[in-house]
C-alpha cells in the first residue's frame, strides 16, 4: 500500500537567520519509512530539516516549514492508503517575517507568534477508509492528551512518547487505540517501534473507525 | 598556543520542546578546530548542538543556549592566547521558560524576548593581547555591519559572511582588518578558509591591536 510518512521539525523563521523549532532528529520518521519500504510499501517521506541521508527505495520531499509540510501533506493525501504523522509540526510561526537580518535592540522584543495549520487534523478530517497514525509528544498528563489527540485528529493508533526521545536511537512509548493502551516500549529501538507500527497498520481493515 | 573555537548555534528554549535558533550547521567551527589542531594548538572547541562528531586531538565541550556559552569561554579565556568565535550565538531568548509543554491556544500567543549576552563583546573587553577572530552574518550592508563589528568587539579579524553559507561546504567571505579587506573567498571551502584564518592568526605579533 502507498504509505505516507511525516518526519523532523519544521522551522518558522521570524527573519533570514532566526527561526522557531524544536529538537526532533527525524529518526522515528525515517525508521517508520524505511521499515514500511522494506515491507514492500510505496512510501513517501516528507521531512523537515534533518541530517539524515534518504532512506534507501523512499520518496523524499524535503520541507522545511509546517505550512510547506501541510501543503505537501494535503496533496498527496488523496493518493495515500496511510500516513505515519512522526513530524514535530511547530504549533506557532512568527506572524511577521523579516526579509532582512532584525537587527539587535536594547531592551525587550515582543514577537507575535500565530497558530500553523495542523497538518494531522487536516489529514483525519480527510480521512474517509485511511489509516492514520499520529504522534503525541507530552509533558504533563500524557495520556489524557494522548486521547483527546487520537478523538479529535481521527487516528487509528496515537503513540504517546515524551521529551527524552529527541535524537536518541531508543524510546519510551505507550500506543492506544479507542481508548486503551495495546503496547507498551520501554527503551524500545525506534527501527522496533517502526517496524511494530507498520505490521499494526497492515493488521487494520479499511473501515473507517468511526462509522 | 591555546585557541578557543566557537561553533554551531545555541538553542533558547520557551518550554521543554520548543525553541529560537538559527540553521548554522558548525561546520565553519569544526574546520577551524581542526585547522588549528593539525596545526599544532592546543585546541578547546565550545559547541552548540550540531551533527558533527568531536575533531581528532581537539578538547569538545557541548553547550545548548547562549548562556552556556558565555559561561564556559569567559571561563576558559584567562587561559587562552586567541579565539575564533564562529558561533551563531541567539542575540535573544525568551524571557520565561515554561518547565512544561505549552499547551495550544486559539489567536496570538506573544513571546517576550529578553537580550543575551554578548560572548564576542565580552571576549573583546578581556582580550588583553590576544587574538580575536569574529563573523558577520548580515544580509543588508555587510560591510558597514562587519566594521562596526569590528571596531565595537575589539576585533583582529572580522569575517563577513551571508546566510547561504549555512550548512554549506563553501562560502563567499570577506576578511577585515583595521578597516580593510584583507582576504576575499568565493565558493571556498570551509577548510581552505579555516586554515587561512589560523595562518593569519599565526601571523599576527602579541601587542594590543590599538595601543
Amino acid at each position: 500500500v502507498r504509505i505516507l510518512v511525516t518526519a523532523g521539525p519544521t522551522r518558522e523563521y521570524l527573519d533570514p537567520v532566526r527561526f522557531l523549532s524544536n529538537p526532533s532528529s527525524g529518526r522515528m520518521g525515517f525508521a517508520c519509512a524505511k521499515a514500511a519500504a522494506r515491507a514492500g510499501h510505496e512510501v513517501l517521506l516528507l521531512s523537515g530539516p534533518v541530517d539524515l541521508p534518504d532512506p534507501a527505495g523512499v520518496r523524499v520531499v524535503r520541507i522545511e516549514s509546517a505550512a510547506e509540510l501541510h501543503r505537501e501533506a494535503l496533496r498527496a493525501w488523496p493518493r495515500m492508503d496511510a500516513a505515519i504523522a512522526t513530524a514535530a509540526v511547530g504549533d506557532w510561526r512568527p506572524k511577521a517575517r523579516s526579509a532582512t537580518k532584525l537587527k539587535k535592540t536594547d531592551g525587550e522584543l515582543l514577537l507575535r507568534l500565530v497558530r500553523t495549520k495542523d497538518v494531522l487534523l487536516e489529514l483525519g478530517r480527510r480521512k474517509g477508509g485511511r489509516r492514520l497514525v499520529g504522534f503525541a509528544l507530552e509533558t504533563g498528563d500524557g495520556a489524557r492528551q494522548a486521547l483527546l489527540k487520537y478523538e479529535r485528529k481521527n487516528l487509528d493508533f496515537v503513540v504517546l512518547n515524551g521529551p527524552a526521545s529527541f535524537g536518541a536511537g531508543r524510546m519510551d512509548a505507550d500506543v492506544y487505540r479507542e481508548g486503551a493502551v495495546v503496547r507498551r516500549f520501554r527503551g524500545a529501538a525506534k527501527d522496533a517501534v517502526a517496524r511494530w507500527l507498520v505490521s499494526a497498520l497492515e493488521g487494520l481493515d479499511r473501515t473507517p473507525r468511526r462509522s
